[in-house]
């Protein structure tokens, strides 16, 4: 035992209460008639930071939505600056009906707790105020062994549209040493692993438009373009019969999987059949040829159908030709693709895939997000695995996340490494019905977050390159 | 002038007053939500029948929406027994937004009625009230000159699911020698023809599924089967590159279009440019190859994407890869297809487009409805002609209908031929916003049945077989 993870223990009421507040505040970032829950949310945060005894807590405002920025400076004037980055906004919650309890009426059941947001990203942000009580209790401090600085933004999920915007109009005031990422997972509950990369994001939606009205599908089938026809032509070149993209250029800028990268996946204990029977909930592991599982999600880029309507969806049938149809992409890109680069594939892909008779427009859902990777002799990564490491009580491996964030703007904008302390569970469940976290594992986040704050204020010896 | 179109130009009046009255009544039939909408048009038509003098007026219910009977016996023994067949169900009115004032608000604008169900089918049905009033008028007659029987059914614009068992239960009341069908149109404004043949209908719904929750896109896309991509996939390969359609034993059934029909329809005045700019609103013909555009609606069969919807469609964008996807199918069909025909090439075509990791099911919607051919010999079918061009004043051609209803049921339960007296015309609107009927087009059809029933009870000379 430790006293940080003493005190972690002993604290966990305050940490069970910040949950059952914040998680009743339904900030949906995607749907704009919820943009009054997401500053309520930010709000919500800053107070919080304020209560903590934060002696600087401000709201961001953005074109967007909200973020808070907090910071607490360490009282020797040579100590590094620690920039801590997360989430204040979530998922939409439909399909509804599949949740056991609300979204938004956070429930705990054994040691989980189910609601919109647990884990993704409120919980993991709500560790650390119980770590950093703990990293101060523990150590006997007034401050924080590193200047800390936290940076909260609301738009996450939304694909971060005004973020590195904030970013560069906010350099002088983040100006960190290191940036520790809290909105990723372990790979396993007893397998404990940093994240070293992430796929970026980009989308967009197709709008097919064929007959200026739904015609009589008697009067008017067969002679017509019909746009729901179409658009799932175009949809379904979007892949070969190998799984491969045909979107033109779409592999030019992607790092090949090396064998090195390709064994250490190998290695770790992915167990197939339990991923597809438990957090995939599939029938079938099903992908590009040629790669594994984990390649696929870690290191190769896909093109995703989010979303697809048109036509009569009610009951009974409706015999028309639909006048529309509409359909949302999204792309997850690797090193080194960015969205920009996608755009004009795209559109020559969409152009050659507009038969006669249809109209095509093209929607690009903002800039999009770049991938990722932590560079491995980074010395705040060592520090990151010892911290980890001692609250854990386990070797900390590496792995890598095929979601997205705005973790490329913060390696780009703000010039230093990005390390991740994240620890939620491949089957919380985020962005589906029913998003949990482990309380437990949030302890865990709360103590390596406390002896962190240490690690980086007094660097110990690098890990070996792997 | 004759003393029919006197009284029909003189009460013109009554006709105006009936549409308004009926058109106000939603009598959606494929929303079960309207089914009291649905028994209130049965009971204003009973009503109405009654007013006009009908001894015999009843409802008949069904297992889905009720039918009205009425019954005018002709005084002399011997003559023939007329069956008039219409609807007084209508379409859905989806897209509101797109309506120039409401669907069930009707308006006059110049010669013009719009309404949902002007010309589909109410206003058709209203014409033969007013033709009655003139027959009787202008023949000096107390009853009709041939027994007359109207059977208006509630359900034709859901598949007529009850129709064929409703025929068969009351064949003994209905028993007639001949049937006008009153649900069909005019090639032309100035070029008056009879509907010759119409095609079938059957439906389906195919459901495919694929994780059991939707998952985020990050975490798992691009190593998961996404349903959306493969019913589009599966929709894609509903027709090849000559646009046929590909189902297993599709065209086994089909007569092929021959030499004469091909020259029977390119003798048509069919402006394809204006017919794209006008009813189908579309900016390309596009269809099978190696077929014109009326041998695509009248001759071929075809396999219609209705309606197709899955994953997330509301605002902004949500990254995920959905759990399951839909699709709304319909296939016209043409002599001599059925609909049961279909289902083993359809149940395999399913089969064989359902990829490893999608579990698919299909849902049938009803028996479906057959094709249907009028014999060119038929006596009734001269004594149609010579009505018709008494009121129209030009040649009458003959023509098809691309359309689907039960006609194929009334022809083999009741043993008869059946005939088309209708007045809609190509751009009515019917099942699209703004569905109107052009008023000097109901008093035409008015004119021509006062004459019907005349020319029906003294056959003169058939026409020459064409």
């Amino acid at each position: 035992m430790t006293a940080e993870r003493d005190f972690v223990e002993a604290n966990r009421a305050l940490l069970h209460a910040d949950l059952d507040a914040w998680l009743r505040i339904p900030s949906i970032s995607a749907n704009p008639a919820h943009a009054a829950d997401v500053r309520a949310s930010a709000e919500w945060l800053a107070e919080a930071f304020r209560r903590d005894g934060f002696p600087t807590v401000e709201i961001w405002d953005t074109a967007g939505a909200p973020a808070v920025f907090a910071e607490w400076p360490a009282a020797e004037p040579g100590a590094p600056t620690v920039l801590v980055y997360g989430h204040h906004d979530v998922q939409p919650v439909d399909p509804l009906e599949l949740w056991v309890t609300p979204p938004f009426e956070p429930t705990i059941r054994g040691e989980q707790l189910f609601a919109r947001g647990a884990a993704d990203d409120k919980g993991q942000l709500l560790f650390h105020l119980l770590g950093l009580r703990a990293h101060l209790a523990a150590t006997g401090r007034d401050t924080p062994a590193v200047t800390l600085r936290f940076l909260v933004e609301g738009e996450e999920e939304s694909g971060s549209p005004h973020f590195a915007g904030l970013l560069r109009q906010r350099r002088d005031r983040l100006a960190p040493d290191t940036v520790v990422v809290t909105d990723t997972g372990l790979f396993a509950r007893d397998f404990p692993t940093t994240t070293v990369g992430m796929r970026g994001l980009t989308g967009c939606q197709i709008d097919f438009h064929g007959p200026d009205v739904d015609l009589h599908s008697g009067s008017f089938g067969g002679a017509v373009a019909n746009p729901l026809t179409a658009l799932a032509t175009l949809l379904a070149a979007l892949h070969d019969d190998s799984g491969r993209v045909t979107i033109p250029g779409f592999y030019d800028k992607v790092v090949p999987v090396g064998e090195e990268e390709r064994t250490a996946y190998a290695a770790l204990p992915f167990d197939e059949r339990a991923w597809l029977a438990g957090p995939a909930r599939s029938r079938a592991a099903v992908g590009e040829a040629g790669y594994s599982t984990l390649e696929r999600i870690w290191s190769r880029p896909t093109a995703e159908v989010n979303g697809m309507w048109g036509g009569y969806t009610g009951p009974g049938h409706k015999t028309i030709v639909p006048s529309d149809a509409y359909a949302k992409l999204s792309f997850r890109l690797v090193p080194d693709q960015r969205g920009g680069d996608l755009r004009a594939g795209v559109e020559q892909f969409v152009a050659e895939h507009t038969p006669p008779g249809i109209t095509a427009t093209l929607h690009w859902e903002g800039d999009g997000v770049a991938p990722v990777r932590t560079p491995i002799d980074a010395p705040q990564l060592a520090a990151l695995v010892r911290a980890m490491e001692r609250s854990f009580g386990r070797p900390v491996g590496f792995s890598r996340e095929g979601g997205s964030g705005p973790e490329a703007d913060l390696a780009e904008v703000l010039g230093v490494p990005v390390v991740f302390l994240g620890v939620g569970l491949p089957d919380d469940a985020i962005h589906s019905p029913n998003e949990r976290v482990v309380l437990p594992m949030l302890e865990r986040g709360a103590e390596a977050a406390a002896y962190l704050w240490t690690e980086l204020s007094s660097p110990g010896p690098n890990l070996p390159r792997t």
